[in-house]
């Protein structure tokens, strides 16, 4: 077995499922039979509902056939498990692709920009989308499609207009993450349904705390001694979707509401790279409004 | 200059008032012209309200009269300067009282007697009065007298009762201040007032989030990934009052409602004792419903 | 399968081996034979060594035999992945015994005595032993034996006397753990090898910086913004023993020794305690200097 | 007042000199006599040295007199304090210009061009050098002039011009802050010296462990529990400069060397761009191998 940051090709194999004896027995059974070396193995069991879940990781180049053919052979053991309806086989040798939707403020994009350039974010960001134009020319410098799609306040009719605009630009990607990198719009429902389990958002609170507007505003307000961010997958509640990761920075009484959006900035930064990480390699897994992270 | 830790004695002064050019010079020239020598000096403009705030620490043997003079006279600077108010002179030479009022969970005052017999908290510790007799025996091995007043579950003038004897407990020691160390008792709005400013809670979450009770269990409900601990005065809105001091533990997915309970343990303890240290060395002022703490 | 906090009694299992396929599939595949229910399952492969690690948990009642009996069987499974010098197997059902260490500081005997007494550490603590009468009075108050041994410094003879009843006095428990809790005797090379892997110590510096006298002293010096405390094995060379776990906490410029001192306490209970607790728990693997905790 | 998040114009004064009484309001009474509203204040005595530290943030439409002036007047304050060589005056009207030397690694050089562009870190960079030319393009994306200065390895001629050459690019913009962004040439004495208390490194271990080469893979070899990124003054000794600021991240068994360098990045960036800010407005000052940050 060799470690995770090992650029081998791999398959990540991950699912949930009703708790039992016998589970892990199946799993590693199976692919100890075809020679499978497993370099990661994560398992978690929620007593509250009994469920089981787990992530293994395999190295492609130990099992006798392809990423097709795996999927094909794992889902007799998937089903044998009642885990039909939640497994997933990736392979590290596809690609991914992401989109990302920006308003004004531009630190998460520059900080994403700047990780996929160095190389330490795997992914292809396909497009940015954003309803002001001020992020364009970073994007633009990067190598990477700026789409402008204005949001007029005030007006449902031409912002459901903008939402039906971002969603073709999006969608025509199939993007493994769409990601709202202080998009500063509420996603109507229906995009929220397109895109679950797969849009994640930064929100700049210690979530459940301060949801909604102006939260670096409440937190002032309110005399907290942290403040937060918060990297969510999008529900129809705002704000209210499963927590991928969560961290916070200290503040005291002389930090002013715009000290705090500094502060805040480079908690959300780290945040959100660090919950996309983990969702594109296949790390969150979503049970009823809470994650498991493996 | 001396540092703080040094065990000389000291006056602490400290006040808050409308801002304005001069006052730094107004104090600083009144020490000076006493030979008042400074060993911390700490100031803090709230420019929300316009308002000015300082804590300074002299030696006391560099100040040719006693703290009863020197309040005399800082009364006249306080007057100037429109801080009649709120000004206070403290004096380390006096010892401070404090009486703590816990339940059954042991754990924030085993951790506070243990400051004090170690000699790292600063206070005489006059009275600990609980609820349930499980902690009274740690107390008196600690040499500390334990009061045991129950209170009747679902009885309003049982408990009402209750609160009156701990208030005639609390209130002939005269406390400087009244610790809430894991009470688990709402306290009613007649206490609230006569300890405004002297009574600390410690509750058990990252305030506002998770008010009231079974806040580990809104927590890992929320799945939240981060727990936390919350120390605040207490007032008659329910752990709404201003904020001392907070901390957070990470918790994952793996992490029972009891892990979180036994991780948040420790930095409720931290907490606690932090704010407790803090309000005793007259660092905390309360403005409005926010805290500088100095 | 159950959350680990659920006290019902449980097998822990755990080895290194060198790693290949099939390993997980092999010790699953027995548990699963025997209808052994798996509550916690972690896998570890160092990819610098080849060398494979595990730790399950297994709920007693779900097994048709006796710890004894696992044992016995284990011992071939262990055998046929070339772990037979490192696998144990233990039971929760037997109590562990620990024997602490002191000198004068007192702080972090407080707080394990504490976690003890309100039921978060889950241990019988058979005997204190000090350098120093200052600590014989909580100890009692706990119900548990003190020594008293001193050492007398500069007498090399004495010292070794002194060591010989300490080793006297410890041995005669047999403990799981000897907890150094701020014992400030560096221990000979006889005792570090006869308790090896169970004599635990907190260092009061973020190592390897600050080896050695006054880490404090050391870390002011320098100017550091961070203090730190390490919990680790005990080995024949001073400080450099395996470490468990570690922790920091912010310092600055007005802070002065004393003040590291004071603040460092925390940081050293919390990760003594951290440290014991996973220890006590079977959590805790040694791998050269390093340790795999699960 | 008003708080410092505020763009009005502003004049910094800070200085050292010996402790005594009467500092502070001979400072203050000289800024109240002219009407010199003091919008942040802060003090510091070192017990060790005897020495006083301070940073007074004034209004600068509150005087009746420009920086010059100011400087002219204060030039009698600082002398009658003995501060004549340590005072400094500066104002937030003139622009702070910066120099960032870098290598290949771009995780720094990224972070704070986005932090420039977004308006957040105040400051002009004039230029970024590279010994590689990996940088260039994102650097001139944001309208950058980008210098390639090759360093040939192994040839100490060669390397003496190519730091020659660097030295000529830094000085001709006169910067307020030389900036090693991960730059990887150990500067030479003579450029220590030009530079001191200018030139802004980081280092990526929590200093002093780990000096050197390769400190994640030191780190890794140690089994620490928590790696560290440290950003210093740079001297003629290596990595042992005043340290301006410090942060950990925790690791565990399972990061290989290059999970703890992805991690290691954000602390790296997050630390560096802290330092930067703090050298930029004044808020440090160097004593002996010691910093004290307002």
């Amino acid at each position: 077995m060799v470690c995770v940051s090992n650029p081998e090709r791999r398959y990540v194999i991950s699912f949930g499922c009703p708790d039992r004896t016998g589970i892990i027995a199946r799993i590693s059974g199976f692919l100890a039979e075809h020679g499978g070396w497993i370099v990661e193995a994560a398992y978690h069991t929620d007593p509250d509902t009994g469920w089981f879940f787990t992530r293994q990781v395999v190295r492609a180049d130990s099992l006798p056939f392809d990423a097709t053919e795996l999927r094909a052979r794992f889902a007799e053991v998937a089903k044998s498990l009642s885990a039909e309806s939640s497994w997933q086989v990736s392979d590290s040798g596809e690609r991914r692709r992401a989109v990302i939707l920006v308003s004004k403020a531009g630190h998460c994009l520059y900080d994403l920009l700047g990780r996929v350039a160095s190389g330490e974010l795997d992914v292809d960001v396909a497009a940015v989308i954003g309803n002001h134009t001020s992020l364009g020319d970073i994007t633009r410098a990067h190598g990477i499609p700026f789409h402008h799609v204005p949001f007029p306040s005030g007006n449902a009719e031409a912002k459901s207009a903008a939402f039906a605009e971002v969603r073709k630009l999006v969608d025509e990607h199939d993007p493994h993450a769409v990601v709202l990198a202080r998009f500063m719009q509420v996603l109507p429902a229906d995009l929220c349904e397109a895109w679950a389990g797969r849009a994640l958002n930064i929100h700049h609170s210690f979530l459940p705390s301060f949801v909604g507007a102006r939260p670096y505003h409440q937190a002032h307000a309110r005399g907290v001694k942290l403040i937060g961010a918060t990297c969510h997958y999008v529900t129809a509640d705002l704000d209210a979707g499963p927590i991928v990761d969560q961290d916070v920075i200290r503040v005291d009484h002389g930090d002013s509401v715009e000290d705090m959006v500094r502060k805040g900035r480079d908690i959300e930064k780290v945040t959100l790279a660090r919950g996309l990480r983990w969702h594109l390699e296949g790390r969150v897994l979503v049970h009823g409004n809470r994650t498991v992270v493996f």
